[in-house]
């Protein structure tokens, strides 16, 4: 078991060190392409016209074409008749005869006995003519070198009979994913297996910054087949990306296989996700080796490896958006690293709130769910609750400010209302984060969310969520709205093997417990209290989930016996239920965003039949 | 020759009527492709995860899976012994046996005589590990109906086991480029040949909205043809457009055979450029009859067919940014028409200038070089100097602030400079545009431009420039530096057929003028008042163009005998040329400007031995 030790170069510095080494004795390949088809493309050199356009004298309208000094005399009071031989029709677009000059509109003329052409106006010498060059002239430089080909930019070279044009070839990426316990994705994994699903993120990336890809086969942890197939990649491809697997050993390889064929110049970045990072060069091919995990990847793909993609494209890196939030959640960070976190974005009045999301290299969905990074710059020991933060925007802004944001208790009809809300076409989505009924009524307090779910037992009343409110929200910021019933129970697995009839069999067993300040584990806590039961005794408790589905989860898993959780989350799992009973989850709304038409899409779709239908499917619920 | 008489429609209207058409009875086609190849594209249903991830308890570390009760009464003042039968040797992403609960870090662990193992510390059940379920719990919605699948996205769903997935067809577009005189790309077109180029900008555009698209042959003006045509392109596209030629008929028939088959709802949208739009459907096909001239239809294809392509494809149509500037010129508009000016960008100081270009519909290049869109509403008579305007971003942001604006007089070095900052790898652009000598006075001390090229002669001391600067910029605001003499002549056609000896024999030819307040134009006049030549005997001295080589082009082309400007555009288009003068063209820079990298990246180039060779292989040019 040996392990291996990282450097912990700076970001900036690994960048440099990598570039220099990449840009040494580089030079792009460039290829001809027809113009009509180069959009996106880069050109090698300046664009010059070769033709003008026009490249004649175009009459700009419908009408006859003129010898503007015939016409000098026609006015309204003295109106001018013009024989045959005086004019041409005309089209839009048709060339002016050699002796004449310009161009009378159809409107504004009048056929007068055969032939002849009545006007009333005189017209200067190359009025509604398009006279050549108007557009463009010959030798007239159209675009400078290394400009990235628009639609309208491919339009003006042909019409500057540009075409062929010179362009950079589209850099090509190699991805090789590599670990003997790295499998195909699949819906039927066995145990160890992990499913490859890096590829098509990381190939997914470089389609979007427009690389030609391709993902070699999985090769398994055999150094020589390793090395035979990151040679070939490097023969072929102007980048190569190996995709390490989780295993100590196998970074390794990488970097003691680009260290033989080439050169390493870093192998361990101080940013976090992404440290275990392998920077190098074989031949001419930039070579990466990515962390085995899926966030500190996509980090690295987004700091380095989308910055190679422009150099070798020789286009700028497309910046990202920024804006402005207050964090709605202390960030501690390391001093040895640049830390990057995910966030979700919200808009609650008049400003950005930006909630961290899970920090876990190895949760893929904290990507899928963030609407924005921050980064911790290395040496700064954190961000405090409230301060200003700059966020690179994932989200398109207008998508952030059409955001609902619910917090609190976790239910899965709140994923089912937002996704109700897709199917209406209603101009809003729900962004949900899981912290606890009591969590909802901060972040409703604090202004960091429109709406929470809750469902707070009062046990000395026995009424759920009113107490709280009116404790913790003094009636005046927010207001209180009925929800729905939700069974709540033991969940147990499939058969009861442990032959669970109430909650007071529990004592003894491995239970799975909720996240302090959710309601389900105030109402273990009160279950535990009122039937005498020492929390020190349960096995498990300290260790907690932050769903339902999550607690399900470790029950159908075998890493618990049982757990206190909603019916259907049970029934998801196939799970056997004992209920113990029906709680109510309710809403707090935020009173500034109760009138808006937000929070009526969502009433409309909380309301909505849709909604019950589903409600009845997932089972466990009780409605009005 | 019939006219076609228009409606005026609103745009607003308009694209209602168009969409309540487009809408009903539509239904999307859908199909189901793998979730690795999926990226880009929209999910037509919620994805629910099929399996937990991690889908077993896994290590997070590399080390050795323990129990965790085992380990409790470990710590460093009594360290602990554990037997190989207690603990079980794990890489990052192996299962945890059935029997260990927790993982202690290779770090952490010392080997103590054969393989059994110390330990200085305790763990706490699942420390170390990573939980199933710990990502994504089965059965958690993963995305919402309607979603875009985004590369993290395509991550979680195979991660979550979804391995295909049903996502909404793309949408394919089909493009009928129509007319007789419409010839393809050429380099030698005759005359009357109109270039299609359209098609090229407009599939371009398509491209990068995600379509599949079609660009049919040209179609000739033969109805019968081009009705079978848009038969075929209807039954088997979402949306075709038909590319009208420009001569009058023709929109006519793309009307009457939409007419035929189907239904129209617009002919004739208040906006300009772009009116002459048709819009309406086919079977189930949307169809859309575009304006022959290509800012016309890119208009069109901006503000109707964008939306279109994002209905089809079930996305929204992306927001494209918008910033505030400060117009730089005045813009007199039409009440009858919502009206598009294109427009250049620059950040002078802390604010951005908006200059607009010119209007003209067939000015493609207007849109090659515009930086921004201004939409000037229905019912404005325009926006007066200086008005802060909103502008459609048509160029990153970052781009237009590292933008240097130059502007005045035209010469093609300025272009040439521009070209060697880029293959120098600076990082700025040089946005440049033609207003003449005085213009660029004005423009500097108006503070719409960074640098201004000019070559004003006094004609009282002989001197270029100095006197002007002093009279009109007061010393204070801009400085002027030192630029290149130009030789200034008459350019004739080849073999000067008209025997043209000095600039006395211009009298009762044909002269291509310069516009006032450009340096050749002052030039121009003084030798015509010198040479006792009164200006109103010049055959087109009304007749104005904005550059040398749009002069150069007018005597190429035949539309005049003769006109002044420089010796490198009278070679670009193989004219004689008879010499008048060596002019001084200098540069005025804005005294902000003069200390910025920018600047100083502007001088590196100016005096670079790249530029000087240029200068020597296009003629005509002294320099120090």
């Amino acid at each position: 078991m040996k392990h291996n030790y990282l450097d912990n170069i700076p970001l900036e510095e690994a960048k440099q060190r990598f570039f220099d080494l990449v840009k040494k004795d580089f030079s792009h390949k460039s290829e001809e392409i027809p113009t009509a088809a180069s959009v996106g493309r880069v050109l090698t050199e300046a664009a010059y016209a070769k033709i003008c356009c026009p490249h004649y004298n175009a009459s700009a309208m419908d009408g006859i074409a003129v010898k503007a000094r015939d016409t000098y005399t026609a006015s309204e009071s003295s109106p001018l008749i013009l024989s045959p031989d005086k004019y041409t029709v005309v089209d839009t677009g048709d060339p002016i005869p050699e002796d004449k000059d310009a161009v009378i509109m159809v409107e504004d003329i009048t056929f007068e006995g055969g032939k002849n052409v009545k006007i009333m106006a005189s017209v200067h010498p190359f009025q509604n003519v398009r006279q050549i060059g108007e557009d463009i002239c010959m030798g007239d430089m159209i675009a400078p070198s290394y400009t990235e080909i628009t639609p309208p930019l491919c339009g003006a070279m042909l019409a500057g009979g540009i075409t062929k044009v010179s362009v950079f070839k589209k850099p090509s990426v190699a991805i090789i994913p590599t670990g003997d316990e790295i499998v195909p994705p699949t819906e039927n994994p066995r145990k160890g297996d992990i499913i490859e699903f890096n590829s098509s993120i990381f190939s997914g990336m470089l389609k979007q910054w427009g690389t030609d890809t391709r993902v070699y086969p999985i090769i398994p942890d055999k150094k020589e087949l390793l090395e035979a197939t990151v040679k070939d990649a490097a023969d072929n491809y102007d980048a190569v990306l190996v995709l390490a697997g989780s295993s100590a050993g196998r970074d390794d390889y990488t970097c003691d296989i680009i260290k033989k064929l080439g050169t390493v110049c870093v192998h361990g970045i101080a940013i976090k996700p992404g440290k275990p990072a392998v920077l190098g060069k074989i031949g001419n091919a930039a070579l990466v080796g990515l962390p085995g995990y899926p966030v500190s990847a996509i980090v690295v793909m987004r700091e380095i490896v989308k910055e190679l993609v422009a150099f070798l494209a020789c286009k700028k890196a497309e910046k990202e958006q920024t804006i402005t939030a207050s964090l709605g959640k202390r960030i501690v960070s390391s001093l040895k690293y640049r830390e990057y976190m995910r966030v979700t974005l919200g808009k609650i009045g008049n400003s950005y709130v930006a909630v961290p999301l899970p920090r876990g290299a190895g949760i893929v969905t904290s990507f899928t769910k963030a609407d924005g990074l921050i980064a911790v710059p290395q040496n700064s020991e954190g961000i405090e609750q409230g301060e200003q933060v700059e966020v690179t925007l994932l989200t398109a802004k207008e998508d952030i400010e059409s955001s609902i944001i619910v917090t609190g208790s976790h239910d899965p009809i709140i994923d089912e209302i937002n996704d109700l809300m897709k199917i209406k076409g209603l101009p809003f989505s729900l962004s949900s984060s899981h912290v606890g009924s009591m969590g909802a009524l901060n972040a409703v307090r604090a202004k960091q969310a429109h709406l929470g779910g809750t469902h707070l037992l009062d046990t000395q009343t026995g009424e759920y969520n009113k107490s709280y409110v009116e404790k913790y929200l003094d009636g005046k910021d927010a207001t209180l709205i009925k929800g729905i019933g939700r069974i709540q129970g033991l969940m147990v697995q499939k058969g009861n093997p442990k032959g669970i009839k109430g909650f007071e069999d529990i004592v003894g067993l491995r239970y799975a417990n909720r996240q302090l300040g959710s309601g389900t584990r105030i109402l273990f806590d009160y279950l535990l209290k009122s039937h005498k039961i020492d929390k020190e005794s349960i096995d498990g408790y300290r260790n907690e989930e932050f769903t339902h589905t999550a607690v399900a989860a470790q029950i159908a898993g075998g890493n618990a016996d049982c757990g206190l959780g909603i019916y259907s989350a049970a029934q998801m799992y196939d799970l056997d239920f004992i209920e113990i009973t029906v709680e109510e989850y309710d809403f707090i709304v935020n009173n500034d965003f109760a009138g808006t038409p937000a929070f009526a899409a969502f009433e409309e779709i909380f309301k909505s039949e849709e909604l019950k239908e589903r409600m009845r499917r997932m089972g466990g619920y009780r409605f009005g």
